[in-house]
């Protein structure tokens, strides 16, 4: 079963507006079994729209449109999927009478353009909208080519804010299409890594996941993670789930330690795990990644239980009044030194009182350091751990422009500690 | 004139990626005076790619693929847009001996399927690669379709990877088609505000803005602002940007000082510039927000000369030992209130040494707070900004998730800041 999504709306014609339902509708065809084959995005123009659907009623077996259904002169959706089918537009008076109801909700007087919303395609079913005034349709019909056989189709209209979109998909047309399609079963699971190379990723896991022809294997890199996901089709779930685990499991003994998470968690999510487990307490002093760190952390709901919080030591004097950090150290070290991690750590722990102290202090760029710092390259980071009898430095080397160094300057910082507590 | 835009690629029919290469061609397609109408996206398929490639050509007076140049099996523009055009492919033995060097010099053998990538579509220009393996093409061309009349095309083939596509496109098509099409003038200008809600924007601009019917003006909200971008097209660059300055200039003096920007810099961008003009210096002290302040304004390069850091006061116990709020206050007031607020602004100024000490203490849920913060609303937020004469506190009420609170907590404090300076 192939699939063609179709967005409907100028705004994504323009360079400031993307198409995002379709990654979200992809996901959840994908577990119907439906592969996407087609997305088009088209403009609010009927005679665009409506030959944009005749091209997607030949070649996919299932057309949803996301968008145009609202009130207004621009959205056109009905009308193109009537004339594109050569079906009548109705007007339903249940909805009509629901529109009514919620204008009047409202205190409202409802316009006359808004009665549009209550036109159905001829032998559509209606898919009520709990969260918007425009209600989706669904149909199971038939496309009479004009030259060629007829065909079988499903054919589902949208409404085009996601928080509309999602719960009408997953509330009303996903067990119409489980019942219209064949039984179909898919199991999934993703693991997550920091800090390793794709291509090592790749290189270590290749010789196992090609053991495996029916699970699909995808490597995904991006913001200083690497995540590989599993999927697999069978006719039952057990036996899908079955080869996903056992997969995810020789991966699991290969790459080791290297895996933060297995069930979707993300780094932050895990070190907070890891602290809240031991009875651990955790505060941060950062320098080149100014305060990264703690809102990476802070954004876990939960997080104050485990994260106490720290210093933005941005400039010199705070690195010593927040840290206790001894001026002649920074003076003769520079501010990115091995002995300014370690004191960063050690201070911002004992001044906190938290059971570990973490600190970052690098060049992010693109101006050099200045001072003792003057020769450092850019892209240089000192991250430091205490925990009360040891502290641990690290000197890395990152690569890429401001944004990326920080990212990656705080994802080591989270990582030493995952490690630290393994 | 028209353009459709075709991705080439299987990843982009998965939940997991997308294109973004139209967005930047759309941009620069619109300042040629061509007009982006679709946006198709297809697999790795020969025959899907060939019958899209044919659909545009049919539809579109320029086609742009992007994708599908590299070397391997899945990688079929160049045969679909040469069978979708009924031209033959011809190997180009200067591109051929390009690939040969491009290998040799990283000391590689190149491998037969590389050579695929010098295939060009009959009478295509080649668009040599700085930035790959795989050159482009560009054909002015026909398209004889089988029913109907013959059609003028512009068709261009450009590599996947954004680092690659667009150094080709600014630097090769765009001469190209700047000389094809015909003479065209466009200017731009952008206005950004905060915390003003869409609907008061617009009912403040429509009256000022439908006077400029040859002036298109686009309302964008999001990240806690809103953008009007305003694009005039005239014969001549001078008269578009007149236009466009009119207009930005009335709707400047109605807006006022709600704009924060009328050249394109962020929040934190303009309030690093106000603190740089009056050589003030700031440090902040957070506790809802968790450092999310002091990572945008660092995110900015330079901001070290006058952002110097501060604390992320995230337990109370922080905000006693950071900022000097004192541990009765806390218990009496909670840790969200007008005093606690007020104490840090102090507190961390007077520490710090800072021209101006900002604070942010709220509830950004989804748990509540507790102690005498527990009937408190989600959402609330109080912010204070000291500068050592006076302390002035604002509260405030956010609406929606913890991202949401905490994004808007520190949209409020840039913009009491930036409102201060003025």
């Amino acid at each position: 079963m192939i699939a063609e999504i179709i967005a409907a709306g100028s705004e994504m014609l323009t360079p400031h507006r993307q198409d995002t339902n379709s990654l979200y509708l992809t996901s959840r065809l994908n577990e119907l079994g439906v592969t996407v084959a087609f997305k088009t995005i088209v403009g609010d123009n009927l005679q665009h729209l409506t030959n944009a659907a005749r091209i997607a009623l030949q070649r996919a077996d299932i057309v949803i449109f996301s968008g145009g259904l609202g009130p207004t002169e621009d959205d056109l959706t009905r009308e193109a999927v009537a004339a594109a089918l050569n079906l009548k537009l109705r007007q339903d008076s249940t909805i009509l009478e629901s529109l009514r109801k919620r204008f009047a909700a409202r205190g409202i007087t409802m316009t006359a353009n808004n009665s549009k919303q209550a036109d159905l395609v001829f032998g559509a079913t209606v898919l009520p909208n709990a969260n918007g005034s425009a209600p989706g349709q669904y149909l199971d019909t038939t496309y009479w080519q004009q030259h060629g056989p007829s065909l079988h189709r499903i054919v589902i209209l949208l409404p085009g804010p996601p928080k509309e979109l999602k719960p009408m998909f997953d509330e009303q047309c996903r067990p119409l299409l489980a019942a219209a399609l064949p039984p179909f079963a898919l199991a999934r699971r993703q693991l997550r890594m920091a800090l390793i190379p794709e291509s090592q990723v790749d290189a270590r896991t290749a010789p196992i996941y090609k053991q495996y022809p029916d699970v699909e294997t995808t490597i995904l890199a991006g913001h200083a993670e690497i995540q590989l996901h599993f999927v697999c089709v069978r006719p039952t779930l057990a036996e899908a789930q079955a080869r996903v685990d056992e997969l995810s499991e020789r991966i699991e003994a290969e790459l080791d330690d290297a895996i933060f998470s297995s069930s979707g968690e993300s780094l932050e999510e895990v070190v907070l795990l890891h602290l809240g487990m031991r009875h651990l307490t955790l505060a941060a002093a950062e320098s080149c990644s100014g305060g990264l760190l703690a809102e990476r952390l802070t954004a876990v709901p939960g997080s104050s239980r485990y994260f106490l919080g720290g210093a933005v030591v941005y400039s010199d004097h705070l690195k010593t009044i927040f840290a206790d950090v001894p001026e002649s150290m920074i003076a003769t070290h520079g501010p990115v030194s091995e002995p300014v991690a370690r004191a960063l750590a050690e201070g911002i722990r004992q001044r906190t009182g938290a059971s570990l102290g973490v600190a970052i202090t690098g060049i992010a760029g693109p101006t050099p350091g200045t001072g003792p710092d003057a020769e450092k390259p850019l892209g240089l980071v000192y991250l430091a751990l205490a925990d009360g009898v040891q502290t641990v430095v690290k000197e890395v080397n990152i690569s890429g422009d401001r944004d990326r160094v920080r990212l990656w300057a705080s994802q080591h910082a989270l990582e030493m500690i995952r490690r630290h507590m393994l």
